[in-house]
């Protein structure tokens, strides 16, 4: 199995929202994802502590796939395609990692 | 419980070794601080799998605390900054998050 993990930075404020309205949204759409994206056999995401230190990410992705073909898939699948262009303009950052569990 | 989760890409190569032997020194000396620091509950890493998509990460730490203050400690602890010395000319980036679990 895959676990693909993603964190994020936002911005501070983007498209009239803050940073906290555009990272619950984001966390919103995110969570929806596995009742329309069969190939996420696992999806958790979690808001990062407001308290944590300077620099770290403000959500936190892990998603687990069966194999590298159904990563793919779901990447390439048009329902997490919008949550990437709805993502776009408020993140400041990303990083992801893949790995086998 | 705090949940400290951190990822890092190494350069290409650094300090004459190729980033898989650095992936593996560091992922070495990442393991053994459990048995050092008693701040840390539980302490996984992994290495990013070598197909995954382009500018993911190499290696992935995800490490339990009780709460804040112990996080803090750890971060302060000699045999944790160690290892972040040892990492710093190894690494290209990182990214972290923390959260309540």
């Amino acid at each position: 199995m895959i676990r693909h993990v993603v964190m994020f930075r936002f911005l501070e404020e983007a498209q009239g929202r803050s940073r906290r309205e555009n990272v619950l949204a984001t966390r919103a759409m995110l969570d929806a994802l596995p009742a329309k994206i069969p190939q996420i056999l696992r999806s958790e995401t979690y808001i990062g502590d407001e308290g944590a230190a300077e620099g770290n990410c403000h959500l936190l992705l892990i998603s687990d796939f069966a194999d590298e073909k159904a990563l793919e898939e779901y990447l390439v699948h048009p329902d997490h395609k919008a949550v990437g262009a709805f993502m776009r303009p408020l993140r400041e950052s990303r990083a992801a990692c893949d790995f086998t569990v």
